[in-house]
C-alpha cells in the first residue's frame, strides 16, 4: 500500500469576513497529505523554498508522511492569497506567486516508483506524462484540477483525462470542462474522456461520484462556523485516496466509504485556519464523526 | 388520518431556456395535494375562478383528493408567470396576479375541522390564526412561506413559527428570516421560534431537516434533464406530510422516510411541464426511486 501525492507546498494568505491571516502554511500537497495520513502513510512530491517552516516538515514527519520527494531550492515559497466572502463557497484570488513552483518538475524518489496510488493535485496537465513515465505498477491514478488549467489548457485537461483513473474537481469545474450547464450530465460526459469515476465536489453541499453503472452522494457535514475553507478539497481526495490506501481492493462500498472518508476529513479541516486542525487532530475523532455520518443520511 | 392543505390553485406561464408554457395548471396546493395523494387522501382549501379547467378538478378527483373546500368565485385564477435560467434555482418571477386570490379567507368545511395534519402553503400568515381556529384536534401544523411574506411581514412569519410544529423553507428564505448566512446557525435559530422541525430545501442539493436534537440530510436524486423545477418544493411538503399522516407516529425514522418521500416525489414532478408528470406517475415508480435512494447514499 503507498500513495504518492504530487502537489504544492506554499503559504497562504487567508482573508475572511472576520479574519485575515498572513503567510500561513497551506497547499494541495500538504493538505492532501496531512488527510491521507489519518488512513496511510502518505509520500510527497513538491518543492518549497528555503523559507519554508522547519517546524512544519518537522510535524509532516511526525505524521509518518515521507518527504524525500520534496525539493528545497534556492528562492521563496509558493505564495497563494484568497479571500472569502460571507458565503465560504465564493472565492477570489487576490494573488499568486509562484516563486519557486514556477520551475517544478515533479522527480519521483526511487523508493516512490512503484506506487499503488499516484494523486496529481492540481499541477500543469502538461507536466502529468514525466510524472506517469517515473511510476511503475500503478493501481489507480487520480488528478485534481483548477478552473485556471481548465481555462487555459482545456485540451490538455481533457487528454490528461484519458489516463487517469479518478478525478477530482469542483462542481462548477466539472460544468465548465464538460460545457453542460447540468452537473449530472457534465458529469456522466467527463467520464467519455476516460475515467471510471468522477468525484463532483461542491462544498458545503457535499460531493456526487460519477462511476460507469452509479452514482453516489455525500453529504458534506452539517457545520455552524466555517473559519476557513482553504484546503477543503484537498483534504477531501486526501481522506478519500488514503482509505483507498489502505483496502484490499476499490469495490463499490470502499469507494463510497472513501467519500465519506473524504466528507468527514474535510469537516474538520474548516474549522480552523490553514492546517492548524490537523495539529490536534486524532482518529477516535474521525471514528466519531463516521458514526454520526451513519445518522445523518439513514433513513 | 387525514391532511388538509391550505394553498393556491393556480396558472403558471413558465419560461425555460429552452421552452415557454402559457397558463399551465399550477398553484402550491394543486402540487402539493398531488404529492400527497400518493401516500394519502388528501383535503385542498383553495379559491379558484370559472375558468379553471374541469378536466383538472376531474383528475384531481380521480386521485381520491377532496375539494370541498375548494371555493369556485367569479372572477379569474390566480395567475404566476416566471422565468428560469440555466441555474434551474435561479427563478425570476415576472408578474403575479392574484385574482380571486387576493380576497381568499380559507374556510375549512365541517368535515375538514378534525384534520391529523394541516398544512398552511405560503399563505399570507395573518390568515393563519383563522385557520387554526377552524380546526380542532390537529396532530401536527405544518407551513411554508415565499420570500414576499419573509420580506413584508417578518414579525408575523416569526410570530406564526411560535403555532407550528413543522416550517418548510427554501435555504435562502431559512437565512434571510434568521439574519444568518450560515445555513445550519439560521436553521437551528429558527427552532428557537418555536416549530420542533425546520426542513430546508436546497433544490438540486437537497433539503437539510433541522430538530431538536438531530440533524438529517436528505439528497435531490440527481437529475440530467430538469424540464420545470416548478413545484419542486411543494411536492416535497406534500410527500414529506403525505408519508407522515399515512404511519401512527411521527417518530424519528419515519421523518427521515418523509423527507427521502419528498425528496422522490419532488424528483418527478420536474421531469415535466406543470403537473404533467403527476398524470402518468405510479405507485411502483416511487417504490423503484425509494429502493435506489438507499443505494445512493449508503456506505
Amino acid at each position: 500500500m503507498s500513495l504518492v501525492i504530487v502537489g504544492s507546498l506554499a503559504f497562504d494568505t487567508i482573508e475572511t469576513p472576520k479574519e485575515r491571516r498572513e503567510r500561513i502554511v497551506g497547499g494541495s500537497g500538504t493538505y492532501c497529505a496531512l488527510a491521507a495520513s489519518f488512513f496511510t502513510k502518505p509520500r510527497v512530491v513538491g518543492v518549497i523554498g528555503r523559507d519554508f517552516p522547519k517546524r512544519t516538515l518537522a510535524f509532516l514527519r511526525s505524521r509518518d508522511i515521507d518527504l524525500k520527494g520534496v525539493e528545497v531550492r534556492p528562492g521563496k515559497t509558493f505564495h497563494w492569497e484568497g479571500r472569502y466572502g460571507e458565503d465560504p463557497n465564493q472565492r477570489t484570488t487576490v494573488r499568486t506567486d509562484l516563486n519557486v513552483f514556477a520551475d517544478f518538475k515533479p522527480r519521483l524518489p526511487p523508493s516512490y516508483r512503484s506506487a499503488d496510488i499516484l494523486y496529481l493535485a492540481n499541477i500543469d496537465p502538461d507536466l502529468h506524462g514525466s510524472v506517469l513515465a517515473q511510476a511503475k505498477k500503478t493501481r489507480l491514478v487520480a488528478m485534481d484540477t483548477i478552473r485556471y488549467w481548465i481555462e487555459t489548457k482545456p485540451d490538455a485537461v481533457v487528454r490528461e483525462l484519458g489516463r487517469v483513473d479518478v478525478y477530482f474537481a469542483n462542481d462548477e469545474e466539472v460544468k465548465l470542462l464538460a460545457g453542460d450547464s447540468n452537473l449530472v450530465r457534465a458529469g456522466k460526459k467527463l467520464l467519455k474522456y476516460g475515467p471510471s469515476l468522477v468525484v463532483a465536489k461542491k462544498g458545503e453541499h457535499g460531493a456526487l461520484v460519477f462511476g460507469r453503472d452509479f452514482v453516489f452522494g455525500v453529504l458534506a457535514r452539517p457545520c455552524d462556523e466555517v473559519v476557513d475553507p482553504t484546503g477543503a478539497g484537498d483534504s477531501f481526495a486526501g481522506g478519500f485516496l488514503g482509505h483507498l490506501d489502505r483496502v484490499p481492493r476499490p469495490t463499490g462500498r470502499e469507494l463510497r466509504r472513501a467519500a465519506v472518508y473524504g466528507s468527514i476529513i474535510a469537516s474538520f479541516v474548516i474549522e480552523d485556519f490553514g492546517v492548524d486542525r490537523f495539529l490536534t487532530l486524532c482518529p477516535e475523532e474521525i471514528d466519531a464523526r463516521y458514526r454520526e455520518f451513519r445518522k445523518l443520511v439513514s433513513f
